[in-house]
């Protein structure tokens, strides 16, 4: 049985901030790559301004173009209710709402306040809701700088749980908890997870991990054994924050799949397939990926005894 | 209070694998400069035969050539008697003596299966205590492979539980169970660290971990949940494996210490002071190196906010 749900999210995090744009026919190989391995959902892209950023300016050739499949869900960011209407003409499954949770952060990363980010969130589930097409798609929020913030500092976990039910009220169905810039530490993410599940009993959360200083394994991991079963990742560890220069980036998608099926926790994700695909990486990108298992090997990797 | 002992190795286990000899008296300057930071213990050389490794064959200078204090434990590894005497002639505080749990990694790494090794140890010890001036010096063992073979695969726990037994029936003092090249994964870690502390009550066990799959400060945590106060670890990630190419080194100390701090868990350790040595790395051994905390900076670190 599969025990936890992954969240590729390199196509939308990991691909917006690189320094080149990744052409449209390479995205759309690379998520049916991904497609195939068991991922549960993949974030392929950002119904954003193609101005704010150039790299996803292909959101709906993208959407369209990719080969759709029952047991994989397709989600898309969207900002605002222009975006919404993009996205629900490529049908997508899922839309994901993003605010920070702290003031600097919101507005430095996307002009926004948190009230003025619920405000826009209050739009879009009401223009989703109000139209046909919007019917069965799931709305999550994810909420960055839940474990602090690159600018204020501490993000008291009140104000986290107050955000989280900001969002619920307003619709939200499900809530990704970020770790933006990598200040999370394992003590921190067990007590927020454990908090948030026992305030909203029944909401999935998701949890979104940096490893900007190396510990975004160990607070995965931490994670887990708070009950966490959904979590963000990105193929090859794609992605960080401008904030954050010289910093490595995301989670990486394949090292945690290698971390989990290790322990006898299952992901439902082929990981060969998933490290083939992680193997795509640096022809589309131009750069090496931080991803770690995809030059080691899997642990149960064999060498040969060396010529004495 | 301090809750953990790190002891640092990368003198030892990181510059014996490095591309250049790192010059005398700038081994020195940094475990001078370690010895300063709160570190338990440092394990600053080998007394192994020049020819073996000639990155260390300064070993009698560095130990001679180190301030001393009172609150960092001196550790040298010590292959053999003839190490032994070479050891004792500089007042090394401790010994650390090092098999492998599984025989092909043995003959590969040390030219000895672990019942020669034992052998070995046996001499070792009785060697020490006839000597006037082993009489307060402690014995480690570090045992290779714990968590698996590179060659072998899976070393059953079982294996490594005996290897331990007969290790303190020989008189050895504390043993470091080793991830010599990165297999172990949270579950295997937390289940052998039960054991062994469940079957050797009042033994000190010290776990040693590899990044080499991303999963280094992951394994620490477990360790750390299970019990385990005691932990080697290497300054910028330094060290590695020659049979895991392209695979990064041992769990690096600054990201180890940045870790358990912001868990409020107290190494004794000023990391301010830490993060300065791992600085002075990439002059000496000519590289950049794998810890992240010294490029990203503190969990704590504040950034201005981007001009609009």
């Amino acid at each position: 049985m599969t025990q936890l749900q992954i969240n590729e999210v390199a196509p939308r995090d990991g691909f917006q901030i690189e320094a080149t744009f990744v052409p449209t026919a390479d995205k759309i190989r690379l998520i049916d790559a991904l497609s195939a391995t068991g991922l549960a959902r993949i974030e392929v892209t950002s119904f954003v301004s193609p101005k704010a950023i150039p790299n996803l300016r292909d959101a709906a050739e993208v959407v369209s173009g990719i080969q759709r499949r029952d047991d994989v869900g397709i989600t898309v960011l969207v900002p605002n209710v222009k975006g919404l209407e993009r996205a629900l003409e490529c049908r997508v499954d899922e839309v994901n709402l993003v605010m920070s949770a702290s003031d600097s952060h919101g507005l430095a990363n996307l002009r926004m306040t948190p009230e003025q980010s619920l405000e826009q969130f209050a739009a879009i589930v009401e223009a989703l809701r109000g139209d046909p097409r919007g019917r069965n798609v799931f709305v999550n929020a994810s909420l960055s700088t839940s474990f602090g913030c690159p600018f204020e500092g501490e993000v008291p976990e009140a104000r986290v749980l107050e955000l989280v039910e900001r969002q619920l009220a307003l619709g939200v169905q499900g809530v990704t908890l970020c770790d933006t810039t990598g200040m999370a530490n394992p003590a921190q993410v067990a007590r927020l997870c454990e908090a948030a599940q026992a305030r909203f009993p029944g909401i999935p959360f998701t949890l979104h991990f940096h490893n900007t200083r190396g510990m975004g394994l160990a607070n995965a991991l931490a994670a887990w054994q708070a009950g966490i079963v959904r979590f963000d990742a990105s193929l090859g560890g794609l992605g960080g924050c401008p904030y954050a220069p010289g910093a490595t980036g995301n989670v990486c998608t394949e090292d945690l799949v290698h971390m989990f099926e290790q322990m006898g926790v299952s992901t439902g994700v082929d990981l060969d397939a998933l490290l083939a695909a992680s193997a795509m990486l640096p022809a589309l990108v131009g750069h090496d990926t931080p991803g770690q298992v995809v030059k080691a090997g899997k642990a149960d990797r064999r060498y040969a005894m060396p010529a004495r």
